[in-house]
């Protein structure tokens, strides 16, 4: 399969690009706007793996060129680059792509994060509204930390929640997650569940604030 | 210490209650605003921890005059009634009490259970608003499913989120939280906190719902 990280020189993307590169077997599109960037990225994550006894084809490509290429195109950009990037990419796209979200939008106060819910009723819904219709949206990914995801040192044993309205792309999904070692995708239902599952970042970045021996935090349900 | 359990006939008031009467060594007020029920349901406590061999003294009062008798109040009543409840005890309280909510306001519709976030900012803000100002409020308890916390069969390993502005107070409700084996309670922070915490409880019923093996979730973070 192939996967377009879009931001995928950001945070969340390169943990997901270097776990994908590592645990599974995908070819892996670093999407940026600037395609110089993108290459460079790609390069240092392929380094990485190579360091690690891994061969992983990571290309970089500006992001409009990574999604037409891609079965799977993952939005890691911030929440408020989310709308701007599915517009700018949204003519590459088809009823054969799945669009998934990981975003989440934020505010920090002196008390600590908090979800910064969109009148729309949640980031997913903003990126539900700039796709064209018949492309599926899934949401996944959204409450792993950044960092501990991108340690490939760093073994964990996380949940993340996937949800969308179109039952074959969140099974994609859910499977994608699935090949990544110590995440369990669960279903979460559809993208009308969105806000409470986004609403778990910031709760466990406060979590980690408030204490001492905890941090990196990702979460379990049983 | 005494413990009153407002509500406490209801299904998360008789969880704690048996929890902390099997686990630890407090006087136990189950309170209702039918002190009769209170009663019974006092006595039925007490006789399923005589069956496992476990003396534990509930003991059933109205709501007032539990919350009277009490170091600790526990607000084990649906969000609806939070105010209501707050206010009928609010001058059997004093700086001394410590008033604990584990209350969460949910709606349902066809695609799940939502987070019903008040005007006010959260449930916790709602029980802030109608208390007196010397009596300080902590939250905890709320992610935990009230099925699988009362069948003291069941062995867990969960979290709760506790949540205050008043840190004498939370070293106090997180002591009651740990006295309870398998529950491990985590500092999230103050009152601000309370949205994105409240709104995981709609959120661990859809992941249930939605995943045929898991049932009576809590959650776990590391």
């Amino acid at each position: 399969m192939r996967i377009a990280l879009l931001g995928g020189t950001g945070d969340i993307g390169r943990g997901l690009a270097l776990r994908w590169g590592r645990d599974a077997d995908h070819e892996l599109l670093i999407g940026s706007r600037d395609p110089e960037k993108a290459r460079e990225r790609a390069d240092d994550y392929t380094a990485e793996l190579e360091e690690r006894g891994v061969e992983a084809a990571f290309k970089g490509f500006e992001n409009a060129m990574a999604a037409d290429r891609a079965d799977v195109v993952v939005l890691a950009v911030p929440a408020y680059h989310l709308v701007d990037t599915v517009e700018a990419v949204a003519d590459r796209l088809d009823g054969d792509t799945v669009l998934v979200t990981p975003a989440v939008g934020m505010q920090r106060d002196e008390d600590g994060f908090h979800y910064n819910r969109p009148g729309a009723g949640s980031v997913a819904t903003l990126a539900a509204g700039a796709k064209p219709d018949d492309v599926p949206l899934v949401g996944a990914f959204h409450n792993l930390p950044a960092a501990g995801l991108a340690d490939l040192d760093n073994e964990f044993d996380w949940d993340t929640l996937v949800f969308g309205d179109d039952d074959d792309a969140k099974a994609t999904v859910s499977q994608l997650a699935a090949e990544i070692d110590g995440l369990r995708p669960l279903d979460a239902g559809t993208i009308a569940n969105a806000p409470e599952i986004e609403a778990v970042t910031p709760l466990l970045i406060n979590v980690a604030m408030n204490n001492d021996d905890l941090h990196d935090l990702g979460v379990k349900f049983w």
